[in-house]
């Protein structure tokens, strides 16, 4: 409790974007987030007033970090859950707790998980050998499928990296030899890529906000598309159904994304996130209620608020670091608030490096494919500074 | 510039509410707001990164502030205007300028200035004796009105404050007697009060939002009706066209407030606003582009935003400090979310005093008479604990 405010202290381990944007959500609910940051360059330590250096893998300053915070949360999943679990043992209200954040963290853990429950998942299998891979490739070939195949780093991936298609045994052997912890998965003949966002409380309310497409370039995911176009209701209800299923059957407090793969059979569960999530940015201005205060809303066990649509159609795009030289990052936003009034843009203070995510844009409006095209063009503006 | 970023520095003067909102809507443009306030405590200091504690009247504060500033601002009125021409000359760029918001200070040079412009305003007289203003009532009188007369504080009210109505000779007298700089004017018939807001910037650019009406408790805003419920469209762009014109004709960069009365008669100006504005909070999420950012873009001479509503009705109602005891503020916050998901609060961090402004309340929705209902049930909720 912030004794300045009578209003309750969060506090937020990593000062990325997530946190920065977190503690907008926490200014409009008379708070002032707390964030544990690596730098104070990071992006959402610019931002906030209280800040402290530190990192997450040290259980002294999380220990330290956690004093005086009505709840403690994570804008990324790297802090080791042995430190989590002792902070709760301690009397910290730690969200989501280590058995939950398990499954974010770990891909063997969290596809046998989900398959003990029923999800739907790809064929995979835990592979610590050429031999397994080899194995696996084979099953596949039987089931029509064969080479190439998906090999995962079990820990510590995102954005495209700890991702591999391998094509073969001399691939596989590559991999195998620099000593990653992988399993390997069917390619899954995906029609689209979709997410479900759900945000759950100890006291166990449930809101789920909803189903979106997710579009993704070399990994990386470029557009949201809210809601996901043309999805059938009992598509999407079945989505985020298995959303609240999982939410409630991992325990998770605060926000779990479910990235899913659309099939011709249905739905298969790609990757879970347990934070604010970029296939949420949309409902900063596409909601109601935006993920990031909902996070908090959760962690603090508030009331969850209302996840509705504010316009037929959002869009998000990523604005991700374009090639050094041309026309600075300043220049390219007069010029895109020149050309489009109406985008919402959300710069994240951070390095231009290619490649990287340094900000997104939201477009909202009546009509998906006018929208669509907006967001696209305003991201571009940002990234290289021409249409 | 801030060299981590590549983007601009605005530094506020005064770390009220408005400065606290204004950084939020400073995050999503990559930038981090400066701010000069008076204590740390201060509702704006809680919650930006780069806070300078000094005082609005301390030139050599305010020009130790600017320094690194791209643009300097202000979230109040009452920054002598001989230091904000001073800074000027030494070639900050702050806004708004000396010569504009000399008229939002000084009540009798904004009605001379109104007056020579051919803008609509009340009959008002400067007035220096009981004598003036007996004067004035028995003009008044002849006129159809007579006592009592409206007296308003040449500078410094705000909510009330400043402002006084005298029922005769007596009451002229005691005011007369404290030595306050005053003017009188007649009490106008008005149907109900409006608010015209619109941002200027260096350039020229002028943008306009949707005419609001305000509703007023002793003096004080307690509700904001946009768009204002049945106002006709002619009157509208009457009401927008005035605004444009006084921004031009007074060289406003930044915000500029409009108060109207709206009388039988067509439109009278009360007062002038040059900064974020209570009747502009709604604009967070009934606009396109809220008021915050909006007066950024201004004063850093980035193209102005879309102003269009994102909902047919929006209201705001402001929460003020309840009386001391019973709920916290943060159970009451509890108790709306769960009465109202969708209504979107914005506290302040404020301590609670009786009749101060704390926060307020959002709702958006097709109907108004609805969403009045609904944001004026959550500010009581949050004001008095209960419906």
């Amino acid at each position: 409790m912030d004794t300045r405010t009578g209003l309750p202290v969060v506090g937020m381990v990593g000062g990325g974007q997530l946190a920065r944007m977190t503690h907008q959500a926490a200014i409009a609910l008379g708070q002032s987030l707390r964030v544990l940051s690596e730098s104070p360059d990071d992006s959402a330590a610019l931002v906030a007033a209280d800040v402290r250096i530190g990192t997450h893998t040290d259980l002294a300053a999380l220990r330290e970090f956690a004093k005086g915070c009505d709840a403690v949360t994570f804008d990324h999943e790297h802090v080791p859950t042995e430190h989590i679990a002792t902070l709760a043992a301690e009397g910290v209200k730690i969200y989501p707790g280590a058995d939950a954040i398990l499954y974010a963290q770990d891909k063997q853990q969290m596809r046998e998980r989900l398959s003990a429950l029923g999800a739907p998942v790809p064929r995979w299998r835990p592979v610590t050998s050429v031999e397994d891979i080899t194995a696996f490739a084979a099953e596949q070939e039987a089931a029509g499928q064969g080479w190439p195949v998906v090999a995962k780093a079990v820990r510590g991936g995102y954005d495209g990296r700890g991702v591999w298609m391998l094509d073969g045994p001399g691939a596989a052997a590559e991999l195998v030899a620099t000593g990653t912890a992988l399993i390997v998965e069917e390619r899954v003949p995906l029609r689209r890529e979709l997410a479900a966002l759900v945000a759950r409380s100890p006291f166990g309310q449930v809101a789920a906000y909803p189903v979106v497409e997710t579009v993704q370039q070399n990994g990386i995911c470029v557009e949201v598309l809210a809601p996901a176009p043309g999805l059938s209701e009992a598509l999407a209800v079945e989505a985020q159904q298995l959303a609240i299923d999982l939410a409630n059957a991992l325990g998770v407090v605060g926000l779990l994304a479910v990235e899913l793969f659309e099939t011709e059979a249905g739905i298969v569960v790609n990757e879970l996130a347990m934070r604010p999530h970029n296939s949420g940015h949309w409902t900063i201005e596409g909601a109601r209620t935006s993920q990031f205060e909902q996070h908090l809303r959760a962690v603090l066990d508030y009331p969850m608020g209302e996840t509705s649509l504010t316009a037929p159609a959002v869009v998000m795009a990523n604005v991700l670091g374009g090639e050094p030289g041309g026309m600075s990052i300043d220049e390219r936003l007069h010029h895109l608030f020149a050309a489009d009034p109406g985008a919402r843009v959300h710069l994240y203070g951070k390095q231009v490096r290619p490649g990287r995510k340094i900000g997104h844009v939201t477009v909202l409006g009546d009509d998906m494919t006018a929208v669509r095209a907006r967001a696209v063009r305003a991201a571009r503006w940002l990234q290289e500074g021409k249409e």
